[in-house]
Parts: C-alpha cells; sequence; structure tokens
C-alpha cells in the first residue's frame, strides 16, 4: 500500500484515483473548489466531473495542498497545463522530503516550449524529485471510473521508475506498458490534439472516412517527424500513447478538440468557437506551440501549418484543405524519415 | 492517355475506374454478370455496387476477359482473393505482350499463405509481367466515387513501377503516396481486417472507446511483429495501408469485419454470424491464416491467437478479453522489437 496525493479532481484525476484505490493505495485528492472536496469527502461523489459514480472510501479530498501532501511517496499531477508552474511551486514550498512525481496532464506550455517534465524540472529542486513519470493513453476518465478495459502507457527516463507506476496503477481493468521514452509518449499525447482539430474540420466540411483516416495517419506522421527531431523513438507514435491516444480522441464526438474543429470546417471563426464551447481547447494552443517548435527545428509540418493559418491567418478551411491535397507527389515513408 | 484494364466491376473496381478515367485513361471494366455490364455500357451506373453514382462514358464494360484485355498496358486486379488464381489463369492465356500488374485486393491465401503479389508472380509468366504493384489504403469507395479527398499507397519491388501506378491515378481527389515496402502494403491491408474483427468484439461485449482503442494498438504492434518478421518494414504500418486502413475499417459500423466481430460479442455463432451477414467475411480467413503464419514464424500475436479460439475453438469472448487484459506486465516498444 503506497500513500499518494493526486492533484486535480477533475474528471481524470478522479478516475485516477479509483484506479488507485482498487489497489489498496490510499489516496489524497487535492482540489481547489470546497464544495466539490466536501461532497468527495460526505457524499464519495463528484459529480460535476465523473456523474453517477461512486468514489470508494479512501479517496480523501483536500482543499489544503499541505495537508494532501502529508506523507506521501508519489505526487501524481493532474492539472492543466496552464496551472502547472504554480502548482509545482506551492509544491516545492511544502515538500519536505524527495518523491516520485507522476504526472497525466497533456500539453506543451506556449512560448517556453517546454514539456510538463521540463516544467517539473525546472520548478521542483532535484533533492526533492526522486523520479520524474508520465502517465498517458487512450483513456476516456467516464470509462475507467466504470471499470471498463483501458490500456496506458507508464514513460520514465528511468526505468524502475516507469515500473513502480505501472506497478501501482496496474490491475484486470488497467494494464499498464513501460516505455522509456519519456519525450515520445509526452509529446504524441500534446500533439495529437492537434489532429484532432484536424480531423473535426474535414467533418465541418463534410468529408467522411476517407478524409479522416488520411489526416489521422498524415497527421501521426508529420507529428513522429517532428518528435524524432526532438529525440523521440519514432516506435513510440505507433504505441498507445501516440496512435492509441489519437484514436480516442478523433474518433469521439465527445472530444473538445474535434468538436472544435467541426465548428470551424462549419465556417464559424475560432472566437465564436471558442465562445460557444465555453471552455479552454488544448489543441489551439497546442497548434500554435507546435508551429512554433516546426519553425524553429526546422521540420516539415504541412498539416498543422494549415490548421495554423486556419486558427490564426483567417485561412479557409477548404482552401487549407485543397492545399494539402495538391501538394507535391511524395513517397510514404521516407517522410517519416527515421 | 493510357489504356487500362480493371477487373472485376464491384463497388471498388467501379470506383478505381472513375479516378482513371477522371484522368483521362481509357477503362475497360470487366466483369462475369451479363447485366451489370450491360448497365454500366447503357446507363452508366452500377447501382447494385455504386447506387446513385454516374459513371463516366470512357468507362466501357466487357464480358468477355480477352476482349478487355485487348490492347492494355497494365491491368488493375479488383476480384476477391478466392477467384484471384482462376482469373489470373485465364489473363495468362490471353495476354500477347508484358503489362504492369496493379492489384487492389485484400487477403492472404489459406494454406498457402502467399500475399496476392506472389500469386500473380506464380500464376503469370515472367515474360508477361513487366512489374507487379499494389494499390491500398483507406478508401471507402462510395467517397472515392463522389470525388471526396482520399490518399493511398503505391508500392512496388521497383520504385518506377510504384511512381508510373502514383501518375496513372493521382489528382485532387485522389492522392497517392509511394512505397517500396511490398511486403508491408500488402500484409498490412490483410490483416487489418482480424483488428476490425476485435474491435467489433469489444463493442459487442458493451465496452467503449478506450478498449477500442487498445485493441487497434495493440493490434497493430502485433501486425507490425509478424510483418517484420516476413521482412516488411515496421513504418509502412503506421502509414496509409496499415494505421490508415485500419483506422477506416475500425470506426466504420458499415464494415463487413467490425459486424461480425460486434455480432460474436454479443454472443452469437460464428455459424449464426455468417449466416445472418450473407455473405464472406474476409476477416474470418484471415485471423486462420494469420494464426498459421504467427505459428510458422514463431511470432507472438496475443490478440489473433484469442480471436482465433474464439472463431474456431467456441472459447467465450468475455474471457478471451479477460487474458488479453491478465496477461504478464510488458515494456510498448520493446515488444514491437524493431
Amino acid at each position: 500500500m503506497a500513500n499518494i496525493a493526486v492533484l486535480g479532481a477533475g474528471s481524470w484525476g478522479s478516475a485516477l484515483s479509483i484506479v488507485l484505490s482498487d489497489n489498496n493505495h490510499q489516496v489524497r485528492l487535492w482540489g481547489r473548489d470546497k464544495k466539490q472536496i466536501q461532497e468527495i469527502n460526505e457524499k464519495h461523489t463528484n459529480e460535476k466531473y465523473l456523474p453517477g459514480i461512486t468514489l470508494p472510501k479512501n479517496v480523501i479530498g483536500f482543499t489544503n495542498l499541505q495537508e494532501s501532501l502529508a506523507e506521501v511517496e508519489t505526487i501524481l499531477l493532474v492539472v492543466p497545463t496552464k496551472a502547472m508552474r504554480e502548482v509545482l511551486n506551492d509544491i516545492g514550498r511544502h515538500l519536505k522530503k524527495e518523491v516520485t512525481f507522476v504526472h497525466a496532464s497533456k500539453g506543451i506550455e506556449p512560448d517556453s516550449l517546454k514539456r510538463i517534465s521540463e516544467m517539473i524540472e525546472e520548478e521542483i529542486p532535484e533533492s526533492l524529485r526522486k523520479s520524474v513519470v508520465v502517465l498517458s493513453g487512450p483513456s476516456h476518465a467516464e470509462e475507467v471510473s466504470l471499470r471498463q478495459p483501458t490500456t496506458v502507457t507508464s514513460s520514465s527516463l528511468q526505468i524502475e521508475a516507469a515500473e513502480y507506476v505501472q506497478d501501482l496503477f496496474m490491475n484486470m481493468h488497467f494494464r499498464v506498458y513501460t516505455n522509456p521514452d519519456l519525450i515520445g509518449v509526452e509529446l504524441g499525447g500534446a500533439l495529437k490534439n492537434i489532429i484532432a482539430l484536424g480531423a473535426g474540420l474535414t467533418n465541418g466540411l463534410g468529408f467522411g472516412d476517407n478524409a479522416k483516416a488520411a489526416l489521422m495517419t498524415r497527421g501521426l506522421a508529420e507529428i513522429a517527424r517532428l518528435g524524432i527531431k526532438l529525440g523521440a523513438n519514432p516506435l513510440t507514435f505507433a504505441g498507445l500513447s501516440g496512435l492509441g491516444d489519437l484514436i480516442v480522441t478523433c474518433t469521439s464526438v465527445h472530444s473538445r478538440n474535434w468538436r472544435a474543429g467541426n465548428l470551424l470546417g462549419q465556417g464559424k471563426s475560432l472566437e465564436e468557437v471558442l465562445t460557444s464551447m465555453g471552455m479552454a481547447v488544448e489543441g489551439v494552443r497546442t497548434t500554435k506551440a507546435a508551429y512554433q517548435l516546426a519553425s524553429r527545428e526546422g521540420v516539415e509540418m504541412p498539416i498543422t501549418t494549415v490548421l495554423y493559418d486556419v486558427l490564426f491567418n483567417n485561412k479557409q478551411p477548404q482552401v487549407a484543405l485543397d492545399e494539402l491535397m495538391g501538394r507535391v507527389k511524395t513517397h510514404e515513408v521516407e517522410n517519416l524519415s527515421l
């Protein structure tokens, strides 16, 4: 039995708390919203984020970060990328001994173009970091909380740390694979949201399954191309945190990124789309970050580039698609250039 | 302008005839059904296979194979795997000069375990074969006939032959990539039907997107593992003829293989499923062939193995899934073993 702080009481943090609790670990779930944490502790529900689900009794809610960290050997970060540095700063001030940092958030920080593990390394002193692990894969939180079959990847530069996290989470419903390619796992999870935007866009334009499959396949190829340039293993992008997550995100109409792309394809402006969604669409920020990364690294990313132009330069979606289809003839595998 | 015989007047043969005709080639479309060919020549429709679509006037139908081959420099084979050897034999008897053979069929011959290009090489004398090319990728025929955006791969051991076929087919709606990995392209197209069966099975069992994404991702990994052992390039499986085709087949409820798996997951027997479908389900034969190939090559294919047991040894689908989820802990990328 381990003592684990789960920071972030949204749907994903709550679902992962259930997995840990099912494996007999003690879970300390932290969130800012007092009413929500009270609900978790008194009714053992989190209706706003996991409607209809009962949380196990050994998931204890906290609104005080310092209290949630008492005696834990592992911290699982499930906060939005935007809030990450602030939370890390607070953790650093309260932590007394070194712990394992696991994160299950997806994104690249704008401007700095840093991955989340890099943010953890920048904000948490080395003496307090036992290791940094990312948990990522195709996983709707609702299905995980219903104990439906789910598979994810645990990745760290230190393979023992990845295996430690594998042991924490693995059970008959939740299967964990390890992968030493931290860069690839983090990039795949973040960049796949760009492709989900694009897949929604083709749907909004009225196109079908052929176009969606093309967008997803060639999109994954260009994500892999950027990843390889940044040091990732190309095979990681064909794995759970790349392809697997891409499939879940692009083929579910519940995906925010897909829905945003669909509205753009129907002719809505980015401002209209964001207003009508009423919440952040991670893929929009990530498209900008990937566009900047591709420019910095000199990597060709035709799909990301036209999506960037649709989002930020008022390019018409149909024109963007025509440009993709009208590119010069090319080879398939050389283009992915191992 | 080229003169091309398209052998097989089903939905895919007819759709590819439209692409060739749009590119100003002369198309000689052969089929056995006299009424159907008459309809194609008189009404320029093929209602049974492409309802609502008008075929261009330079698509000419033939029921006589010898006549359809007159003066052609290229033969496009779009007949079912089952009928392939017989048709090849007939071609061999009628052909006067060497031609380029292109095929767009998907399957592995049971017992012989041969790919279609190998069957072409066995049945057609070398003096009559200029080259052998496969055209494969994510492509519902209906969408292609509506000129919706579609991407495919043209593959041959001779790259000039693959590029020749790329030139024949490529236009603003139909984008063709070349790939020298003939083995990988043929195997991906055939083996993906196994995974579609499995994806349908998880749905029939009542599971969701996480399970489907896991099945597809790990399924593609084991297909790649077999392919690598047989000489394929692993990256091909991440391309249009692998991943791309897998996406189209697994995420469309129109896929026969997905539907068959779904019925199996709901508890129907294989016999009941095949009877209720009323037509061949290619993935069933392919599962047997892949199981035999994996045994012969000593390649671990856990998903194919449990599906084989569900299809042919009365294993309960839920038991099969539990076995997959309960396997020993493993690494993700090493498992794919480049």
